[in-house]
């Protein structure tokens, strides 16, 4: 357990650089999981995520001579950001190790503080290797994205805010990764308010963390594959599963389909973007993963925002089907002029909005003389889709349709 | 002008029931924008909109028999929310009026707050004809969207919010559609510190109040067309127009590619969902109409969030493509195996995705032999995609591109 001292101190150091974000209730989300639910908007943080707390905890607690090495880490991420800002703050050096293949707005998002960017390595476990090799042989300070103490003890400040406006809450649900936050988080909770009961949330692709808390003991994952990049770590931490054995009451999984659902959620109807890993907890309630919250005080971290817009872009139309807003359609005509138009117009009386349109005669699967089209459509919810199958049904056209 | 006394009363009335919203430092637009920008969030108000402030006020200051007959409105976007919010809390009837082609989601936004819809029109204009002759047969109040000094008093407390949080402003940068909302608080900001430059931003493709302004007389607009719904009025209210003229210091109008450029940024940058019409201000200052403010310390106004996520979808397409990181190409191979392969290759090789591919050899712009290839690629930035196209170029491919 991280000293509350500790983590006090993380706090005072921190705060004039980061926000005390808002808390603030959920009414939608109360509703729909039937709890009393606010949510700890980090997304909204000073480089969109909590990693500036820990990064600059870490970086304030070095002495002078630390600092003048210069620091270094491996994150393609919030962390690298995180630490980037922290560095520029501080007028230090700050090299960061990133994949390869890193998107040039990742990229961008840390030069922009002035940090030295090198792209190493296939994946993050190389990218990692390359970076603590690096800091050994140069002499710089390697700044752990999650299993260093200086690092959690800022992480855990959020807990300090939380419990500073709403004390009475029942439960903290927090996203976990490599568990540098919930380790922070949890050691402040159980030194102010034991009886709040903290859950972790991972997810489904990156189990390794949840693993590890139900067997006790550190197991790795083989491979990490989930649109939660925040908190996809393969590998246990020993420390931080210690902290958590320690700490932490519950652990929980979600999969990637509902936390896409999660991110639509909170685009929706709170106006946020949530990252993958900062939606993980809202997902856990959206999806009834913890039924005995119900009528509980619940306060939920979201814990970053620096999502890719393309994927993005992605859950929103995936979410319009799923939701009935839009409608994929193959629908077979009789290939000759006035066919399409007919079809067109019953969709026109039917309010039905084609946002594409693709005409096929040559599929194996066609009479000659016949016609596929393939059309989207934009509708109003599955009332509206059950309208239009019925109608094409009277109209006796032969249809199917897409997921 | 409205009273200062009124707006304070109002904000005492509605401090119960509305978020004082954040009002918070905008790093990146500031260094964009040459100024020290600090947003006011009003999308994360309750009802996603500041709108509940003015529908909250009026209903409040109804009296007991008043509020018992009963309100009314016709609405299909925020307005229609605060009213029925406002309605649910003192448990009187509401009646919403929404034009007929209004879409699911908000009607059931309003709904959702109890209130009775009706669908009656086709447009907004006939929508209010029909609830207003409905308020007058059946003596129920209607509650304007904004030509109504309770609404407007409602409005003008954001900006003793703002005031309150940081008084030495420069100018405050306020939305302008029928002009409800910079009434109320530019009458506020007149009063507490008139040296505060007021600044009105509309869509240029709803310019009623802006060239009303400028004309100092009351100029309708034959039509309107903008992505900002919210501020997408036709017709100039004089009552509104007045307050505008004693009070408004400037105003601009900015486009919908501006607009749409400053939803993504909000997206992006400030990990926020925020409406066309929310989005104006932050629109008018990243395409540097109001170069003035340069160095100046500049407030706006964020008024909402509700936009539909279909429109944002297209939005953030449109962004991928004009900001490089989507690629729309054609590419003419020779039509035998291998050729699709050879270029999939290079594309590889290049690090770019594909999301997208047709393959056409029908076309009559072709030679005999060969083929279109249509690709969207995902790419890293302008710089990439110059790479794509000299590779393309050397590999003597011939091909053009799409907007």
């Amino acid at each position: 357990m991280i000293d509350l001292e500790t983590i006090v101190t993380a706090h005072e150091r921190i705060s004039k650089i980061v926000d005390d974000t808002p808390f603030s209730y959920a009414p939608r989300l109360s509703e729909q999981s039937g709890c009393e639910i606010y949510l700890k908007k980090e997304n909204l943080q000073v480089t969109g995520a909590f990693k500036i707390r820990g990064a600059y905890n870490k970086i304030a607690s070095l002495s002078e001579h630390e600092r003048s090495l210069g620091v270094i880490t491996a994150s393609a991420g919030n962390h690298a950001q995180g630490v980037a800002m922290a560095a520029q703050i501080f007028a230090i050096n700050a090299l960061i190790v990133m994949p390869e293949s890193t998107p040039l707005t990742k990229i961008n998002g840390v030069r922009y503080y002035g940090a030295e960017v090198i792209l190493s390595g296939s994946n993050y476990d190389e990218a990692y290797a390359y970076a603590y090799e690096y800091s050994q042989k140069n002499e710089m300070i390697f700044v752990h994205p999650f299993a260093d103490e200086a690092v959690m003890a800022g992480q855990g400040t959020i807990a300090l805010e939380m419990l500073n406006a709403i004390p009475d809450l029942d439960a903290i649900v927090i996203p976990v990764g490599g568990g540098g936050l919930i380790s922070g988080m949890a050691s402040c909770i159980k030194q102010i308010s034991p009886s709040i009961e903290v859950i972790g949330v991972s997810a489904m692709g990156a189990p390794a963390m949840r693993e590890s808390f139900e067997a006790k003991r550190a197991i790795d994952s083989l491979s990490v594959r989930t649109i939660a990049d925040g908190i996809a770590v393969r590998d246990t931490s020993p420390l931080t599963l210690g902290h958590i054995l320690d700490t932490v009451d519950t652990m929980v999984g979600v999969d990637d389909e509902e936390i896409a659902n999660a991110i639509l959620f909170l685009l929706e109807r709170q106006k946020l973007v949530v990252e993958g890993a900062g939606a993980a907890g809202v997902a856990a309630l959206l999806h009834d993963k913890l039924p005995h919250l119900k009528g509980k005080k619940v306060g939920i971290v979201l814990s970053g925002g620096n999502m890719d817009v393309t994927l993005l872009s992605i859950i929103i139309e995936k979410g319009l089907i799923k939701s009935g807003r839009k409608m994929k359609l193959t629908v077979t005509l009789i290939d000759k002029p006035g066919a399409l138009m007919q079809l067109t117009r019953m969709l026109q009386e039917l309010n039905a909005n084609i946002v594409h349109i693709e005409y096929d005669r040559t599929s194996t699967s066609l009479a000659y003389g016949d016609a596929n089209v393939r059309i989207h459509l934009e509708t109003k919810g599955e009332e509206h889709q059950a309208q239009i199958r019925s109608s094409l049904h009277e109209h006796r056209y032969l249809s199917s349709e897409e997921n």
